[in-house]
C-alpha cells in the first residue's frame, strides 16, 4: 500500500487518558474509535491486525479438524429458556421483541444454538468428535463498562464447541484444543499462562483460563494457585532490559552480600540442585530456581517425577565438593541439567542470580535473553508466612491479568434436554472461547514501548514500512524505493511505502504509531555508500544492507 | 481438504420445498440451515463461498481507494434520532434498552454512525473523496419474511459510504463505484443488470439498483423502463440450450412462414439494418435486433447517436439490392456492423433469427454462444398496443428479480445536521450497498442445473474435486491421487479429495451438491490407458488428460 491511498488515522495530540495508555495508543495509532460507552469502530489498521489473528486461529483449528460455521447474532428466547440459562444471565443479556412480540436475545455465547443445530442434524457419531467454531460479534450488557477493548458491550470472539459420545473422546479434544490455544498464542507471540478455573455460569466439570499478565487487567491472578504455568513465548522487548553485568562480592564479606540480597529481595533468584533417585536406579540432577525468600516443596517435585524413590536437595558441602562453587554463587549456567523455575518468577526482569563463578553474581539477568530453556512450574511451599516475615507489602501473589481465553469441559449440561439418539446415551460437549479484542489489546501492551506501538510480525498490518527520504527530489531514491516496493507486492508481502510529501519525523511518528515492526530507510546519503538502513524494532537493531543484497535479505525475512 | 476431515453436511433426501428449489438446494448442499424464521446458520461450504465473494469485493474496493472499517452492530438511538430517520423505519428496526434504560437499535444500515464518525474525525478534505466500507451483519424486522436468504432478519451486507466537498467529486465517485460494482458481478460471473431507481427511505437525489433476473425474485422489474441495461456476463450453462439448427422455409410459402413465426412469437427475433447519416457526412450502418411484435423507436436511436442528421430503416427493396437477402431471412451474422439488441431480449434462449441465407432461419440460437458482441439497449417503442394485438398473456414487460445492490447519491441528507468545517459549506455523501446473501443465492440460481449446484470457479469453495475410484484397493490410484492432491495444496489451490470409503455414485452426488465446478476422476481402467478424466461442469465438457500432462494442465487452469 501507499500512504497516499491508505489513510492512517493516526493522531498527533498527546495522550489524554493516562490511566490506560494502551487504549490511548490504540486511538492515537488509528486502530479504534469509540462510538459510545463500550462500543467501538474498528479502523483499517485494526481490521488488518484482527484478520491476521483470525487467520492464525483458523489455520490452527483446521489442523485439529475444526469446522468453521457462522451462527446468527440474534437468538430466539425460546432456545435460552429451554436450557434455563436465561435466568442466570438475565441482566447481562440484551433482549428485544420483534413485530410479532416474540422475544430475542443478542447472543453473548452460543451453546444453545449449536446444541439445537447438532441435534437437528442428527449427525452420526462414532467415537469421532465434531468441532465447530465461529468468529462473530458477541454482546454483553456489562455493569462495569471500561473505555477500552477489554470489556465492551460488543466484541469479536471466536467460540468453538465440540460433541462426543464418550468421555475419552471429550478428554482428548479438550486437551487438543488446550494445546491448540497455547500454540495460537505462541504463533502470535503473546505471553500467556493458563490455569484451572471455576466453571461459573457456563457450567461443566472442568475449565481452564488463559491469562495475559497486564497492568490493565481486571482479573486478579493468584500465581500460587496455578496448577501449571508456562510462559509460551518470552519475546520481550529489549528496551526495558538493563545491561547484564557480573557483580563482584567476595564471600568472606558475607554480611555485605546478605545486605545486598535483602535489599534486592524481590529480584534475587536462588539456585538449588536436587538429586532424584529413580526406581530404575538411575539418578538425575535438576536445577531448581526459586525466589530467595521461598522454599522448595519436595512433595510438588515428587509429583512431577512419579518414578522417584527419593529426592534430595544438595547441601552446601556436596555442592562445593562436586562443583567447586560456594552455594550462594551457584547458578543455572553451564550445567547440563533440566532447569525448573518457580512459576512466581515468570515476570521477573533484570534479576540477580548466581554465576557459577565464585565471588560473582550476575545482575540484570533476563529470561529468554540469558536463560531460555526453562520450565515454569509451581514448586514452592505456600509462602504467605515468608512474605510476612520479609516484606509485608510484597505483591507477588496477586497479579492483574486479562483473560484472553477460557475453555470448558461441559459434559451434558446443554445436551441433556434433547432426545437421545438411537443407542447413544449421552452426548457430551466442550466449549472453547478466545477473545479477539483482548488478544489485540494484550499484544499491544506486551510489545509497545515508549508510547509507540510495535506489533509482532505475526499479526502486524504491514511487515515492513519503506521510508524514502526526499522521494520526489531524488530520482535514485525514488527508483530504488519503488523497485523494492514492487518486488515485495509481487511476493505478496504486506508493505507500506511512504509517498506523501512530508517530513521524515512525521513519517517515523506515523509508522511507529501504527506498529510496523520493521522499517527500511532509503536516503541519498546511504545510497551513495550503496547501502540501505533496516530497522528491526522488535529487537531494537539497526542493520545496513547493501543495495544488491536487499531483495534476498527481505525475501528471506518475510517468505513465511 | 480431505472429505474425512471436511464434513460436507449434504442431505440425501428429496427436495421438500418445491416452491423454492434454490433454497432447498442450499440446504441439501450443506450450505445453510434455518434456525428459525428468517434466521440462518452458515455451514463451512457457505462460509468458503462467502469469503471468496468478500475477497473479490475487497480487491475491487481497494482499487478505488476504499478503506475497510467495521462499525458496531448496535447503535445508540440518539444517533438515529438526530437525523430523524428513526420514525421512517420504526417497525423495521429492532430496538432494545440496556440496563441504564438507554435505547439502542440493531443497525439495518449505517449512514448515521459513519457520518458521526466522519465529523468527529475532522478529516481534511481537498477535492479528494473518502470511501469507507464494511462487511457486517445487518438486521431488519421484516413483515414479509421469506424462508430463504433473499429476505431475512439477519444478513451479511457490504455497505460503503463516501464523503466529498463538491458535487463533481461525488459524481466521480458514484460513477466509480457503479463501475466497480459491475466489475464485481462480472468477476463473480453473475448476470446482473442495473437501472435508475427511487431513493426511498435512504434518500438522496439519484440511485441505481442492480438486479439479477430470478424466478424467486421479489422485485418486479419493468424492462421497458430501463434507461440502460447491460448483461455483464452471459455465461449461461449449456444445459438448457437446445441444438442449434438451420430451419428451411421457402419464401414462396409465405403463409407457412407466418404461421411458424406467429406460433413462435415469443421466440422470434427480427433483424433490421439502419443507416445513420452523420453530421460529418460519414454514414454508418447498424444492426438492430428486436422482438417480432415490437417496432423500433427512432427517437431512442437518435439519442444514442447525437451527431446524426437522419436515421433510416432500410426497406425490403434496399436490403435485397444491397445484401441479396429477403428481409424475413435477414440476420445479424456475417455482417461487420455494430449489433444493438432491445433490452427486452436479454432473457431469450433458444430463439429464432434470420440466417442471412435465403429460405433458412436459424433456430435454437443463444446469446454469447452464437452472438456474443451485442449491446442491449432500450430501442423499442412502448409496446403495450402491440401486445394486445398479438397476445394478451405475453409477460415480457415484468420480470421478477432479486435486487443485489443499490447505490445512492445522498448529497447532504445525513451531513446537514453537523457543524460545518472551516470554509467548507457542505459535505456531500454517497452510500452503496451490496447484499452478500443475495449474491450467493443468485449465483446458485444462475448456475445450478438439474437439482445439482454448480458454482463458478471465481467463488466455489473448491476449484477441483478429486474422485479416486477404489482408493484403498488400488495402489496406483492411491499414489497418483495423492500426488495430484499434494501438488495442488502446495500451489495453494483449493481442492477436495474424496478419501472416505464410499461408492462412486455417493461421491458424485456429494461433490455435485456442494457445487464443485471441476472433477478429476482417477480410476484404474483409465490409468491403464495412462489417462485421467477431467469434467468441466460449467461447460458440460469431459476431457481425457494424459497422466504426465495433468500437473501442467491443472496448474495452467487454476494459477490465477
Amino acid at each position: 500500500m501507499k500512504t497516499k491511498k491508505y489513510f492512517l488515522f493516526t493522531k498527533k495530540n498527546n495522550l489524554s487518558n493516562k490511566n490506560n495508555i494502551i487504549h490511548e495508543l490504540m486511538i492515537k495509532g488509528g486502530f479504534i474509535r469509540k462510538l459510545c460507552s463500550g462500543i467501538f469502530i474498528l479502523l483499517p489498521n485494526a481490521l488488518k491486525v484482527i484478520n491476521n489473528i483470525v487467520n492464525i486461529i483458523k489455520n490452527e483449528m483446521f489442523k485439529i479438524g475444526g469446522l468453521e460455521i457462522q451462527m446468527p447474532v440474534i437468538t430466539p428466547f425460546s432456545l435460552w429458556n429451554k436450557g434455563g440459562r436465561f435466568y442466570n444471565y438475565d441482566k447481562e443479556l440484551y433482549k428485544f421483541y420483534d413485530r410479532n412480540n416474540k422475544m430475542f436475545l443478542l447472543s453473548p455465547t452460543n451453546e444453545e444454538i449449536i446444541t439445537e443445530f447438532f441435534f437437528r442434524e442428527n449427525l452420526l457419531l462414532s467415537g469421532y468428535p465434531y468441532i465447530f467454531y465461529q468468529f462473530n460479534n458477541k454482546f454483553r450488557d456489562e455493569i462495569r463498562i471500561k473505555s477500552n477493548l477489554i470489556r465492551c458491550k460488543e466484541f469479536i470472539m471466536k467460540d468453538a464447541y465440540s460433541f462426543h459420545t464418550n468421555l475419552k473422546c471429550l478428554d482428548n479434544t479438550y486437551l487438543n484444543i488446550l494445546n491448540t490455544y497455547l500454540n495460537i498464542f505462541k504463533i502470535i507471540g503473546l505471553n500467556v499462562c493458563y490455569k484451572k478455573a471455576k466453571c461459573g455460569k457456563i457450567g461443566g466439570i472442568l475449565s481452564h483460563e488463559f491469562h495475559f499478565i497486564s497492568k490493565y487487567g481486571e482479573n486478579k491472578l493468584n500465581i500460587d494457585k496455578f496448577n501449571y504455568l508456562n510462559i509460551l513465548n518470552l519475546k520481550f522487548n529489549n528496551f526495558n532490559f538493563k545491561m547484564f553485568k557480573k557483580f563482584k562480592c567476595l564471600y568472606f564479606n558475607i554480611n555485605k552480600i546478605d545486605k545486598f540480597i535483602i535489599k534486592n529481595l524481590n529480584n534475587f533468584i536462588r539456585t538449588y540442585i536436587i538429586k532424584i533417585y529413580l526406581i530404575n536406579k538411575k539418578n538425575i540432577f535438576i536445577i531448581l530456581l526459586i525466589n530467595n525468600y521461598k522454599s522448595i516443596d519436595l512433595i510438588k517435585i515428587k509429583n512431577l517425577y512419579p518414578l522417584s524413590n527419593k529426592i534430595k536437595i544438595l547441601n552446601k558441602k556436596y555442592i562445593f565438593k562436586k562443583f567447586k562453587i560456594l552455594d550462594i554463587f551457584l547458578g543455572p549456567f553451564g550445567l547440563n541439567y533440566r532447569i525448573i523455575a518457580d512459576c512466581s518468577l515468570i515476570n521477573y526482569i533484570n534479576f540477580i542470580i548466581g554465576s557459577n563463578i565464585n565471588n560473582y553474581l550476575f545482575i540484570n539477568v533476563n529470561w529468554k535473553k540469558h536463560l531460555n530453556i526453562v520450565t515454569f512450574l509451581d514448586i514452592s511451599k505456600n509462602f504467605s508466612l515468608y512474605i510476612k516475615k520479609f516484606n509485608k507489602n510484597i505483591n507477588i501473589i496477586k497479579k492483574k491479568s486479562i483473560e484472553v481465553a477460557h475453555i470448558f469441559k461441559l459434559l451434558d449440561k446443554y445436551s441433556l434436554n434433547y432426545k437421545k439418539n438411537n443407542n447413544i446415551n449421552k452426548i457430551l460437549m466442550g466449549c472453547y472461547g478466545i477473545g479477539i479484542y483482548r488478544i489485540f489489546f494484550s499484544v499491544i501492551e506486551q510489545y509497545s514501548y515508549n508510547n509507540k506501538i510495535i506489533l509482532p510480525l505475526s499479526i502486524s498490518s504491514f511487515k515492513l514500512g519503506i521510508i524514502p527520504i526526499n522521494l520526489y527530489n531524488n530520482k535514485n531514491v525514488y527508483n530504488i524505493s519503488y523497485k523494492i516496493y514492487k518486488f515485495l507486492i509481487k511476493k505478496k508481502i504486506d508493505v507500506l511505502i511512504e509517498n506523501r510529501n512530508i517530513y521524515f519525523g512525521e513519517i517515523l511518528n506515523d509508522f511507529e504509531l501504527i506498529g510496523i515492526p520493521n522499517f527500511l530507510i532509503i536516503s541519498n546519503n546511504l545510497l551513495l555508500l550503496n547501502i540501505l538502513e533496516f530497522r528491526d524494532r522488535i529487537n531494537n537493531l539497526t542493520q545496513f544492507i547493501r543495495v544488491n543484497e536487499i531483495f534476498n535479505f527481505l525475501f528471506r525475512k518475510y517468505k513465511n
